[in-house]
């Protein structure tokens, strides 16, 4: 019960400044983002003592590679957060934007006008740079924003939170825009889901787990970013030495994001030409090739891809690879095993690229380009908050724009309905 | 278990259907609306026998009212329902919209496409005009439909649907596209509501408890469709004549829709000028007005408005009345009170007007205009699906376009991520 209590104290007030925010310029907006930056390089010296504890209890209890790489934190790194929230500052706010406006017959004046969406919760994992960004961001759209980061970082998560946090009070914002759930209590998720009545948007970023926890229990609309199974498909039609290219590229250039290809269909007609080069360039690059009977016939010894492979988000140097027997059985095997994220054609042939664009249920599609390009930055929206592999608000890449929604504000001189 | 295996079978062939759809032509869309109007007019005898039944048991089971009046069908009815699909034939198909296009440094040519959400599920209550609204505008949006009508419709629901369905064997279209759940097994909504790796989104429309019970079990994205708590202010500087017709529209054109005037709020500076006239012109259309304490001393005789009161959506000839001391009072009594759907202020001060329109978090703010506008046909969107309570993806009026979703289209030539 002291936890529920807590939380909705946390939730309400987080309300009641988010309606605040509906008063704050642009301009202010910009000069408190932009002392936020400033405060992050002048006290990064007590982000880093914070940061050191957490790895070395985290180090202690077993973590490292990856996990323990994204925990860590530099002067570099410290310099990158505070560079993106420069970034924010400058970027349009959408705030406001008439993103339609016209005249009914009877004179009403009806606008469909963007605005903050109000209170918006995000669950995600031990990286202290998201915490910036998600604040960065959340304030800029005029958001409050009750953050619950990975207890692996939560000295440092705290620590550039309260950071932040202090340069409100310098601008007569309201302290509680910002929250933080710091509490050990591992039920803390599931009571947070249960705020309804105050917590308009859940962002719960992470794995599978995570991801099917909030989805049972959560009574908040939720914008999952969940893992992505991204394919490059390469037709019989496509130019086999750009597809060796794109296909090295979405694989290889940083295998450990969530728009890295995991898998790789081949038209059967030319298999038996691109295969082989194609999986020697990829074991020289450490990848291990897992195929399947047709490839394992085409390029011997490649280890045999099951059923799971295809199901798989290895986020790691393996890949697995089918060939298949024309772009209607690549566009079912992508719906099928994919995680609706992003997949490419490689083609020359013009309707073939059409039909993939048309019946693949991604949120981003391509012909002729890596997966690797679906990113906020990469897109040219500016910074973003993550990749939605969901179909309703926001799909693809998230950001300022999408942490908005509409109202109509209807003009009328004394309409009534006849 | 035999229930679950039935619906999810439905769900997947829905999801297969929904797939179908992709290649289907707005001219083939728009010939098969257009036959299923002329299906349920030469058909009509059959849906009224269904719905003879319908209200047979359904009157002896002691409905009566409005719940009555709204599951009765008559040959008028049938011809509005049938109007309404032509009106969606007629209106601009929204998939295949490029909603933004841009071209990026590197080349890459990006779209921002209209696609449809894929397969929706609908729970409504016995409303069988719903049905075939439903289905019109599902079909016009290229999604897959899971029907579930409240049971009294039973019968009325079965017909129009089985009507509409066959119209799609017709022109080639797979019948899965439309769905209806009509088992009289009362868990089939809370197995439905699981399965979603087959439907992208639930719209409940209905009563409090019907969005509470779908929003504790849904693992499904979902779009409510919830009561209207609206309210009218009366400001310090109203014109009182259009505050006298505005409220009366507001509340007695159409007293049982979530658009209609619950709650009427008055500055306390106008309060006893206004006061009593409109409530003897609310006496006397045959409402029953309950009143603050304010109230009761201006008009005396006014029953007394309890708390629960203002809380409450009385879709009848009821209204509460409160006396507020400012502008400010008005928004949070709004906020606190009301249910994010209708509000509107009557005022001739232009910062009033603006601040109340920044400040109030309803989807539809209105100034100087009845809040009976809140409506697709009203805001000139052609037909609507409902109104959206909820505020993410879709917010107020629902029409065609909100049953969409977009994808990103991505146009390369060899791009590959530095």
């Amino acid at each position: 019960m002291e936890l529920k209590k807590e939380l909705t104290n946390i939730a309400k007030s987080a309300q009641e400044a988010s309606r605040f925010m509906l008063t704050v310029s642009t301009a202010t907006k910009n000069k408190v983002l932009k002392n936020m930056a400033l405060a992050l390089i002048s006290k990064k010296e007590s982000i880093l003592k914070a940061n050191k504890k957490d790895i070395a209890r985290a180090t202690k209890a077993g973590l490292s590679g990856s996990l323990l790489d994204r925990l860590t934190l530099s002067a570099k790194r410290i310099k990158e957060m505070s560079d993106s929230l420069i970034e924010i500052s400058k970027l349009n706010d959408p705030v406001g934007e008439v993103i339609k406006a016209w005249r009914r017959p009877n004179g009403l004046w009806i606008h469909k006008v963007r605005v903050p969406i109000g209170v918006i919760a995000i669950i995600y994992e031990s990286r202290p740079n998201v915490t910036s960004d998600c604040i960065g961001l959340c304030f800029k759209s005029g958001n409050s924003v009750i953050l619950r980061g990975g207890s692996d970082a939560l000295n440092s998560n705290v620590a550039i939170y309260q950071l932040l946090k202090a340069v409100l009070k310098k601008y007569g914002v309201p302290q509680n825009l910002i929250n933080m759930v710091t509490t050990a209590d591992r039920d803390a998720v599931d009571v947070l889901l249960k705020l309804n009545n105050y917590i308009d948007l859940v962002i719960p970023r992470g794995g599978e787990s995570l991801i099917n926890r909030v989805i049972k229990s959560s009574r908040i609309p939720l914008i999952k970013h969940y893992k992505g199974i991204c394919h490059v498909y390469v037709d019989a039609w496509a130019d086999l030495n750009m597809a060796e290219n794109l296909c090295y590229n979405a694989k290889c250039q940083r295998p450990g994001v969530c728009n890295a290809m995991e898998s790789m269909l081949v038209h059967r007609d030319v298999a038996a030409r691109f295969l082989p080069a194609m999986l020697k360039k990829f074991k020289e690059a450490g990848v291990e090739n897992r195929g399947c009977s047709m490839t394992q016939r085409i390029v011997k010894g490649t280890k045999r891809a099951t059923e799971q492979d295809y199901h798989t988000e290895y986020l790691d140097l393996i890949l697995s690879v089918k060939v298949v027997n024309d772009l209607n059985e690549a566009v079912r095997h992508i719906n099928y095993y994919g995680t609706h994220h992003s997949d490419s054609i490689v083609t020359e042939n013009y309707e073939n690229a059409l039909e993939f664009l048309r019946k693949v249920d991604s949120a981003c599609v391509y012909v002729n380009a890596s997966t690797r390009f679906t990113d906020g930055y990469q897109f040219g929206l500016g910074a973003e908050i993550g990749i939605s592999t969901d179909k309703l608000h926001a799909r693809g890449p998230m950001a300022l724009e999408e942490l908005t929604t509409y109202k109509y504000m209807v003009f009328g001189n004394g309409q009534v309905r006849e």
